[in-house]
């Protein structure tokens, strides 16, 4: 009964959106930064004269970055089979989200993203296209692809001069990774101590295990996470099981160290934190009870979360987030890939190491002055958050280049 | 002597232009249309609102045009191939040009359109790649990619549902023949009673022979061109040759009737129109006192023309036309590529047909008034233009879609 005034909030953003969209047709569109008002202006912005400009860049293409678009632009690639909730809705259904993505890149960084649906869902075709039209660009930012066909293609990807970043991956594990360094702080307890949950093995699920293994990367800084398990809806990752894919088989190497074996429940049972990246009503509070005290739930389930907030608290959770809107602690991505591709792009960084993603989510976390319970991430609108961790990824970015 | 100050005045647009392209980075870039200002924005642009369009479109693909950016969206491609007179360059080289014409698009149409630089030279890559990223766009300016591969890649690309159209091809004829439609209204001719000789038998060169055939297709407005003689380096383009690509050969179906052999000066003897597709400082005034008297000289060779104005005069031309704006008749693709997108675009046109181009061009002579030596085009900055050619080209469409 609680969340039925939400339902109808819902539903009206959803026709909200509809009508909005109908009356915009196109949430963006292109300016002109050099204004045509006489021939010599003509002249000068196309032809003779840009054939100088050609000329130079022809001679030696990382010119590129200094005297063309490149240096501010992101391709958001989708090919349409993940979208959202939605699933697998083709290149059409997901030009709303990628020019949805394209805004949030220029409102929170300054940066000029397009919209590229593919009208493929091959992996060799995807990351062929890719390759071919990167020389506009100066990142890639991968969007709604299913795995384990993202990792592939994310991977692959690597061999181009420009950062290629699946955000339902890292931009999830980013913000998540935040959010959890402040918990641990309001609840005076280290990172190095947890037991984690991971509910959801896929996209942001994989993700996110590799990014808490990483995060003691620097040991002056931070330990690894103790334990991590990833459980798929075949139950616990463990090294018994015959029916993993390379991905899953991949996460043994730093997951579920004491092989446990079982369902999402037995893994629960003495864990002190559960992130949620599957379903919605999975748990209830007499699970959560089974967690040890003072426990972490992060369920992201959208719209309906694994678990609801007043639930969980219920079952003794001391900081509970989700990724919606109306309660504390919204995990949302948009707290991360606008200041992390700004920084990429500023350093003109080839790839997004672990090093700037740890960084990502370092500063993200101290962009919360005191977190409480009740306040772990920052407002997901606060525009002072991207620039805070574009100077830091850009920082990071260059000390990579040094190494 | 007389174009030295010309030449000082190139110098000095081709170092400005790299100056202003130092200071810009870039001359275009993403303008937001719908502000997030508060989290209730966000979930209506983005999620979870966004999800009801994406329902919408993925039941009924063609919503895409009533829902998001599509309905005004062109994809600048260019492979670098052939860019400006500079050759091939590459795609890196070619992106202010690509970007150039994105902003002309813009300033002259209101059309969104992003360059897409392709890392690939291969016409069966070229042709997958374009097919694959078509989504998002409301349809394709393919830009200097070499003949004779421009040709095949135009004539694949038919397939999509959205128009496809090589600008280097039709762009210049559409303004070619809006040229010659006016310079025979001043003569007191008929296009009926010309033979043309074109030099050139690259994109521009075949497409206009090929636009001069069309141009009587509706036999009630107009007959077409009596006599069209096209020349490659070789000489006139004749039956007789063994060494014709499958395009020069297809010329023949409709060009060089008598089978006229030899180069480019006999074809010249007894001939009304030249025009040139080529190369500079080909002809003198003695080459075009050999044809018919009151001649048209349409010398399109940049930056220097095949003759020089002057020079065409002295020999006996009665209108002269050229690719520069600092002679009389400028021959200016601006004036006619963003009307025909445009009114493509409004009518949601699969297609560029052949009837649709005759009517830009049609409607691009009927843009100046009083049709004088010194004025069969009007200027390339008046914004009059690609409306009035949008309005026209929409409405062919529209006939072409009820054939």
């Amino acid at each position: 009964m609680s969340f039925l005034p939400w339902v109808f909030a819902m539903s009206d953003f959803f026709e909200r959106s509809l009508i909005i969209h109908q009356q915009l047709r196109g949430k963006m569109g292109i300016q002109s930064r050099m204004p045509i008002h006489n021939r010599d202006d003509l002249s000068v912005a196309y032809t003779p004269g840009v054939a100088r400009p050609c000329e130079v860049i022809a001679a030696d293409p990382a010119m590129a970055r200094e005297l063309t678009i490149k240096r501010n632009t992101v391709a958001v690639v989708s090919d349409g089979s993940a979208v959202l909730g939605l699933g697998n809705i083709g290149p059409y259904g997901a030009i709303p989200v990628m020019e949805g993505k394209a805004i949030l890149f220029k409102e929170f960084a300054g940066i000029d993203a397009w919209p590229i649906c593919l009208d493929t869902q091959d992996s060799d075709e995807i990351v062929e296209t890719v390759k071919r039209i990167a020389p506009v660009f100066g990142g890639i930012n991968l969007e709604d692809i299913s795995a384990p066909r993202c990792f592939e293609i994310e991977e692959r990807l690597q061999c181009l001069d420009i950062p290629v970043f699946h955000d339902d991956q890292h931009g999830t594990a980013i913000v998540l990774l935040a959010g959890l360094i402040n918990a641990t702080q309001v609840l005076g307890r280290s990172l190095t101590d947890l037991r984690v949950v991971i509910n959801g093995a896929g996209a942001a699920g994989t993700a996110i295990a590799k990014l808490l293994r990483c995060v003691g990367h620097d040991p002056n800084v931070c330990v690894p996470v103790k334990d991590v398990i990833v459980c798929d809806s075949k139950g616990t990752i463990h090294a018994g099981r015959d029916d993993l894919s390379r991905y899953k088989r991949e996460l043994l190497a730093y997951t579920n160290r004491q092989s446990l074996v079982g369902g999402l429940k037995e893994a629960l049972a003495g864990a002190d934190v559960f992130i949620g990246v599957s379903k919605g009503n999975l748990l209830t509070a007499a699970d959560v009870r089974t967690m040890n005290p003072d426990s972490v739930v992060l369920a992201m389930a959208n719209p309906t979360p694994e678990i609801m907030p007043d639930e969980a608290h219920a079952g003794g959770a001391a900081v509970v987030g989700t990724g919606r809107s109306d309660f504390p602690n919204q995990v949302n991505n948009v707290l991360v890939f606008p200041g992390v591709f700004r920084g990429a792009l500023d350093a003109g960084a080839h790839t997004i190491s672990e090093e700037m993603k740890v960084t990502a989510a370092r500063t993200l976390a101290a962009c919360v002055e005191n977190p409480s319970a009740d306040r772990i991430l920052p407002d997901p609108l606060d525009r002072t958050v991207s620039p805070r961790i574009a100077a830091a990824v850009a920082a990071a970015a260059g000390l990579a280049t040094e190494d």
